[in-house]
């Protein structure tokens, strides 16, 4: 039997400030990429997260990011590699505590935003990720990017000897080289809820892509990433999800066996 | 043989900002308070802190404040007790991390500041403490003030199933009712070095401390807290080692049996 | 004619989160108390939040809070007097460089959450809060609350030189004594558009107010406080602009002549 | 007679933590670069620097930077132009109203650290400072660096209708094309108080810069940068004003007439 993960970035609400409908959302999903109080979320906002993750057999992830709240982790920081290996130990500390409190393990580590597409493109930068993961636990997965541009990420990981999971985006457009439509042109994001499932549906069952321009890329995926920002995103994937169980697809957490 | 445990708070820098002799006062003390980046500290020089500590076979504990970097964790906070535990959980697990990453455990955990001081008087703030440490792990000591005015604090800690254990403070007044005398008090705080050892040796020894109208407390002690904040600082708890050691006190980390 | 100025709190999104319907309630209020950065907004936000208010003819005001973005400005801080008007004078600063940049002047001043209900029971607060205010700009309006309750406010602000405006709320239920009834009791926020309209009327048309034991309180009002938190509550907005022109009651900025 | 400016970084302590010997440097500088709370500084540190810039007749410039304290701003942030520009004028702002508070008037504006040097280098970084800065007031005068290098950012200054002054920085080697030699360069800081004065002296009088080749370079200074990190520096600079007025040139803020 065929299976997948399906990862959500979850617990970005911070203080007076809600943001996401992880709710919603959590009943359709596999994995939690649970911010870290740097770029979104606060300790109350990991509490609830984990616990309702815990609740709905969930796995837990860490979303490490930029120390930049104001930015959303999502600009590039010019840190040292020293700096940032410490950030993400921090945060994965501190989410691991969370889970300690709920009784449960923290399953996989995603980079959140910049740090994330900085790690796709720089090696050091995904080395310093990779080895602040190892030395927390080495046993975490690291989530990178499937295909031809996630090979650098992978490499890295797996390397400090982490098991590196394949990340792949059922609602972007693919090139034909198998790289993400940058989001800046047109069509680079899919909305529409049929396409999107039976693009995950073929990533899962065929291993494989349609590119922009019609050719089918082979693409090994471990896990999708989906998203709960608001009412339709939350319909996106219950969408994905039956769509993807009604064809005998198993949805579960990355970690597990 | 006797033995005592000497905490002092250390990993107090922040980014370009230095504050406190870590690397000068090491030697001397048996176990640190490490902050966690809320009211000081942050990641880089928390794990540089760990691995002195560990350098040292100096016992590491987390040192959770408010989340109020600009007033140092010295200002209270009007939080709810939900907020308070959350804030805790993620500050110890954040160091946590670093234990792992050093391949140590965390030994123990002693709020700082108005934290502390909150802890000490507020039974709703003590409770909020205890629970966010046996959530994270129940083997964590939590560190209470001695005496009298420490019963609050340790009951609370007791009720929720952690091992408390008792500080003094040998640079500071006590009453005759075995309660710190107010720092604005004149003489609250005693800088003569040979005083301050004769009192570390008293509370060790003894089990006692000489109140401020000449009678003797008793006072059951596990743990000394010292500074090292300036050159003399570091020279006064030189100071109570050496007397300590010379009466043939051993100074070990409070966990280790 | 009589006129009233309606007030409403506005520019407390940050970064990617958002809060308020700022645009939406903008047309029907004639003050605007604009968060500084340090419990809501940031500068994006101030800027466009002044722009708007530019734009609809509305006055500028700052509303400074506690250093305490996690909490929203919410929650009380043990600060010095020193510290608290070193950061009221330093956001009201913030918020003038924006009136510079879009060629109006600030207006008022209306202290947030914590800070606004401390500085009306202690007196220390208080005086910081306006002194701050004073050493910036003596022409600047203190927004106090009106009534029994605010007198002190009122005193203080007066001492130091400033003019103060007293400020109702229509939507809460007032005790006997004119003070506000505390929100932790039913009915202490009403609800219905036509009841809190007509609370608004009378305010500005008798000076009064009809408390909870059905007694009509006199109550000296210069500006209203409203909300636009939500599409229903910029709906009651609309609704007591639209009652008091009817009535012929110009809604007008707190600092026009 | 010849006058020159020596401006020095200031007020960058923040909390508990001190930098820089800001009270002990003050007597020989003639303007201040005062932290704005962001990389650096508080309300409370900017309060106290201004109040003693007043009492020496030191003029008052802001030294606004990123949001990134950890970082002490030192660090590039990807930011978009109306990010920076609105930044700029927060922070521009904000120290205003301490110089309304001790009645002054802000003088001069400096970008800090990773945001002064991408200004240098990069035109939309050096526009958007300008504009903030020519948006919160335009007699505000914008330091720019001397010689080859700065002619980008002075060019943009010019334009958007600032006056630029142009600083150089009498401890740094410099190029035969007129440019600061690289930190990493071994002899890129000169730290001999003598030859420092001298060339402080050379390039006031003289209006150049003997190169690292040799060659003198003409430099058009009016204002140089010193430091006040710690004793050495402080007595550099007293070293450096001792040489400029004992061969006649007067030591006066960049904007006195």
């Amino acid at each position: 039997m065929k299976k997948i993960d399906l990862n959500c970035d979850m617990g970005e609400s911070f203080g007076a400030y809600k943001l996401g409908m992880d709710d919603a959302v959590i009943p359709y999903i596999s994995s939690a990429n649970i911010a870290c109080a740097w770029h979104a979320g606060d300790p109350s906002v990991m509490n609830h997260t984990v616990a309702i993750a815990v609740e709905h057999g969930v796995g837990v992830g860490a979303h490490p990011g930029y120390p930049d709240l104001l930015g959303f982790g999502r600009r590039n920081m010019d840190c040292t590699m020293e700096e940032l290996r410490n950030y993400v130990i921090y945060q994965v500390g501190a989410l691991q505590a969370f889970c300690s409190a709920h009784a449960t393990r923290l399953q996989h580590v995603k980079p959140h935003g910049a740090l994330y597409l900085t790690a796709v493109e720089n090696e050091d930068v995904a080395r310093a990720v990779a080895e602040a993961i190892v030395r927390v636990n080495p046993d975490l997965l690291y989530v990178a990017l499937a295909g031809a541009k996630g090979e650098l990420m992978t490499r890295i990981g797996q390397e400090v000897g982490l098991k590196v999971v394949y990340e792949a985006f059922p609602d972007r457009a693919y090139s034909a080289e198998g790289t993400l439509v940058s989001r800046r042109q047109p069509g680079a994001v899919i909305k529409d809820p049929r396409a999107v499932s039976e693009r995950a549906l073929r990533m899962v069952k065929e291993g494989a892509v349609i590119a922009v321009d019609g050719t089918a890329i082979p693409l090994d995926v471990q896990t999708l990433c989906v998203h709960g920002d608001n009412p339709k995103a939350v319909d996106l994937v219950r969408s994905i999800r039956e769509t993807l169980e009604a064809d005998g697809v198993a949805v579960t957490p990355m970690g597990k066996e």
